[in-house]
C-alpha cells in the first residue's frame, strides 16, 4: 500500500476538511494528515461533511509543521495556483498521478501537498516538494481545497482506470447478425416499395443505400432488429386490410 | 460559441446550482439552463455560493420540463451513476469531453444534463440522450450535484488545454551551458581530491561519474551554476587559511 497521503496544511474550516475527506474516498485514497488545523480538531463538521468517509477524519494524523507531516514521504507533490519564482518543475495533474502511481508501483511513500484555504502553500512548505501541480482553469480561478483534492483523487483513480472511453451495455445483448439486418432490409424496403415510397425509380438505389447507412449506423442488437420488424408489421397491418376491402 | 449548456433537471439546493456554477465559470462554461427546480428560484444561497460566477447563475433560464430545456440542443451527453438495462454508449468523462470539443468545432449545439440531487436523472429524460456519461470512482461513490458539474467542466477544458504534462519556469531561467557545467565539475572535483574524497584511488573515476550524474540530473540553470560554484568556494575558504597556519 503506497497510495499518496493527502496533506492539508494549516486548513481553516472543518467543512472543507471533511469535503476533502469525501473526495478522497470517492477515488480510493485514505490517509490524511494535518498540519496545524487552526479549526479545533476533532471537529464536528469535518465529521459531518465527510458524509461515509468519516473513518478517513478519524484516522487523520496532525503533525506540527510541515517537515514532521512530510519526514517518512520520498515523492512530495504540492499544489499550488501561484507562480513562484523558483525553478521547479510544475506538472498536470494528470502527470503528476501518472507519477504518484508509479512510485506506487516501486513501494515509494507518496503525499499530495495542499495549502490552507486563504493563503495556500508558503515557500517554506513549497521547498520541500519535489515538483508542484497546477490544475489548469479558466480565466476565474476560484478551486476550494475540498475541489482540489476532487479533481487530484479523480486524476489519481483514473490513472489505474482501465474503463473504455466509449462503450454499450454488451452483457444484456449483443449486436445483430448480419443474417437479420438484411432480413429486416429486405422486409422494410418491400413494404416501403408497396408504398410508393421510391420515387423516382432512378434514385430508389441511392435512397436504399442511405437507409441502409442509417440503420447500420446505430449499431442494432438482434432485440431490436426483431422490434423493427414488428414495428413495420404494425404500421401495415391495417392498410393491407383496407385495400382488400376496397379492392 | 458553441461550448455545451449545463443543465441541472430538478435541482433541490440553490447552494449546488450556486457550486455548479462556479465550477463552470473555473472551466469556461458559461451556459446553465434550470429543469424545474423544487427550490425557490431566483434562489439568493444559489449566488451566495456562486461567489464570482454570479452572471451564470442571473442568467440561467428556467424550463418546465427536459423536452423544453434541450429543444434546440442537438448533442445530448446525460450524467448517470446507475445502470439501467438500455442499450446506450456510456462515455467516461474525458470521451464526452472530445465529443462536445468536436461539437463546439462543428459548430454543433450541445449540452451536458445531470439529474437532481437524490434521483438522478430518470428514465425518460436519460431517453433523450445521445449517450451517458459515467464517473469512474473509487468502491465509495458519493459526488454531489457540484462535483460532478466540476470533473465533466475540468474535462472540457483539459480537452483544449495544451499545457505541457512537465515544465519548469523557463522564463527566469536558462538550462546551463555544457561549459559552464564542465566548469563546475572540474572546480568541484579538485577540491574533492584535495580534500582526499576520492578513496581508494581507483574508485575514482566511478565516483566522479555518478556525481556528474546527480548534478545533472537536476537541470540546473546557469545561474545556479555558478550558485553552487559559489558554494564550493565558501566551503573551502576558511580551510585553506587554516593550512597556511599550520604550515
Amino acid at each position: 500500500m503506497s497510495a499518496p497521503a493527502v496533506i492539508l496544511s494549516h486548513p481553516q474550516m472543518g467543512e472543507n476538511i471533511g469535503a476533502a475527506a469525501r473526495a478522497m474516498k470517492n477515488f480510493g485514497l485514505s490517509e490524511l494528515r494535518l498540519i496545524a488545523p487552526s479549526c479545533r480538531w476533532p471537529n464536528d463538521r469535518a465529521l459531518a461533511l465527510a458524509a461515509g468517509a468519516g473513518d478517513i477524519v478519524n484516522n487523520a494524523k496532525v503533525y506540527p509543521d510541515v517537515a514532521a507531516a512530510l519526514a517518512d514521504v520520498r515523492l512530495v507533490l504540492a499544489t499550488t495556483a501561484r507562480d513562484r519564482d523558483v525553478v521547479r518543475e510544475i506538472l498536470t495533474p494528470e502527470a503528476a498521478a501518472r507519477r504518484l502511481r508509479a512510485a506506487e508501483r516501486e513501494g515509494i511513500a507518496s503525499a499530495i501537498l495542499f495549502g490552507g484555504e486563504r493563503a495556500g502553500l508558503d515557500n517554506d512548505e513549497l521547498s520541500l516538494a519535489d515538483a508542484v501541480i497546477t490544475i489548469p482553469t479558466a480565466e476565474f480561478p476560484s478551486l476550494n481545497l475540498g475541489q482540489a483534492v476532487l479533481l487530484l483523487g479523480y486524476e489519481w483513480l483514473k490513472a489505474a482506470d482501465f474503463t473504455p472511453a466509449s462503450r454499450t451495455r454488451k452483457s444484456i445483448a449483443v449486436p445483430a447478425t448480419r443474417q437479420e439486418l438484411v432480413d429486416l432490409f429486405d422486409h422494410l424496403e418491400r413494404e416501403l416499395d408497396a408504398g410508393g415510397f421510391f420515387f423516382p425509380a432512378e434514385k430508389k438505389e441511392a435512397m436504399v443505400r442511405n437507409i441502409r447507412a442509417m440503420i447500420l449506423r446505430a449499431g442494432l442488437s438482434d432485440q431490436e432488429a426483431r422490434t423493427i420488424r414488428g414495428m413495420i408489421v404494425a404500421l401495415v397491418k391495417n392498410k393491407y386490410r383496407g385495400q382488400k376491402k376496397e379492392r
